[in-house]
């Protein structure tokens, strides 16, 4: 049976040529919805349209020309400046309740555009829906596993990790030796990374002498079908050159790139990389 | 009457200069005890002796010669790295309690500290016991009031800070329209503010139309006599640079280095400065 086809809402980044890679291998329809500022020249590939910011009329009567019945939203996309679209009819109607719930976050945001596709009739899948072996799973993934003091420095950025996201600011955390080197906000996870590297040396481990984790967790409160929490290949060059031992991601929960690059690329550099389940770590996994 | 004699352990910064001006002003006899590595030449003007981490009898001989009944712990200190130090007897007596409190947070190390000075049979003092006007007032300070929308950004950011600091990870975060643009970790308030000016110009203020607040708070477990979140001119030249419309710190709980400089400053680039109190804060104040 063929699936419904799928309308790909996306920014920046490499998760949507995948998604539209996926849909090709799986013989499934689609059309892409690029972000103008956001997507990149890569959807030029694929059977696409440009959308803009606040022309909500003009998204909509995108899908239903091209018969989408699914929608998945993913890729990076910058928050706008609301006070400087300029939306058309339909972006009038729904700009006061995106706003709304902008000044809440950008989970609450974003929980506000599923709920606003789903109640114009369509159905919002997530992009583990559309490709199978994306979702990270539990246990050491590489060659290097983590010692108890390396799960002790786990256990506590699983606990900062949890209270920033409960509060909707970010997803990840760095601790070393027990002290919080970086909580991730606005700024992301690679730009979280870089400044790790800035920090005095006498408080964060080195290449020579690995010490530290990344924790990177799944908001509680997160609408699982848009922004998961993701790891790539470039998230463990930079971890490595924190000088972090390694970078633990909530298994089942965050979106794994490139998988086998990851693992190479932590296993050159002396990292492990590792899946965590919902429930606490146990030492020695 | 004479107040007990103070020994000023200190690192880097402004603050350990204006603790021995105000005891010269106070004709309060002291001794500077100043961190090689972090304390400054400025210590060369004041009868003073140098000590190092780890060498904890040493600093119990001066503090005794010296006759220091009292001791305030003041200035920039970054975290030596435990495994690298050479203690003598006295410091490897104490070390295993620093390190497990360490590994625990900056606060329950400067309590442990606290702990061990008061055990030694010393008065451990606040800065503010020695430079009286030093603690910042609740109130607007300079002639700029913040608006119904920096209100909420404060409420906001106040939230964050809270539990930040109850997770003894930081003291600082800055929020602008509802979304929590950094909070404040290992890098502390200086390198969080750079980094806001980075940010894409959608989700924050600018120097034309400003938007957002730092909120500085005491971590509501803090060892008060110790490490109080501080104010200083360079915080309002960052924050301006930031774009943000305004920096709000803990009333009776901050320390504010040069008030007038601060106002000053702020007034010139259009940004509020005002002392909230540990009540909610109320719109219009």
């Amino acid at each position: 049976m063929t699936q419904p086809k799928l309308g790909i809402i996306c920014g920046g980044g490499e998760l949507p040529t995948k998604v539209a890679q996926a849909c090709i291998s799986a013989n499934r329809p689609f059309h892409v919805l690029a972000l103008k500022g956001h997507a990149g020249d890569e959807v030029l590939q694929f059977p696409h349209s440009w959308i803009t910011f606040g022309k909500v009329g003009r998204l909509l009567a995108v899908l239903n020309d091209e018969a989408c019945a699914d929608v998945v939203m993913i890729g990076n996309v910058r928050r706008p400046n609301f006070a400087q679209l300029a939306p058309d009819a339909a972006g009038i109607k729904l700009l006061p309740k995106i706003v709304a719930a902008a000044r809440k976050g950008d989970d609450a945001l974003l929980r506000a555009l599923v709920g606003f596709f789903e109640g114009a009739g369509f159905h919002v899948v997530g992009v583990d829906d559309v490709i199978a072996d994306i979702v990270g799973r539990e246990g050491v993934q590489g060659a290097i596993r983590p010692s108890d003091d390396h799960w002790a420095d786990i256990q506590r950025a699983i606990e900062v990790a949890r209270e920033i996201g409960r509060l909707d600011i970010g997803q990840a955390a760095i601790v070393c030796g027990g002290v919080v080197l970086a909580v991730e906000a606005a700024e992301g996870t690679d730009a979280m990374l870089d400044r790790c590297a800035d920090l005095p040396v006498e408080i964060r481990g080195t290449e020579l002498a690995r010490r530290g984790v990344l924790v990177k967790l799944a908001k509680p409160i997160q609408e699982r079908r848009v922004d998961l929490p993701t790891i790539g290949p470039p998230t463990i060059i930079k971890a490595a050159d924190a000088g972090l031992a390694g970078v633990a991601y909530e298994a089942d929960g965050s979106l794994l790139i490139n998988p086998k690059e990851i693992i190479a690329n932590a296993d050159s550099s002396g990292l492990f990389v590792i899946g965590i389940g919902g429930d606490e770590p146990k030492s020695g996994n």
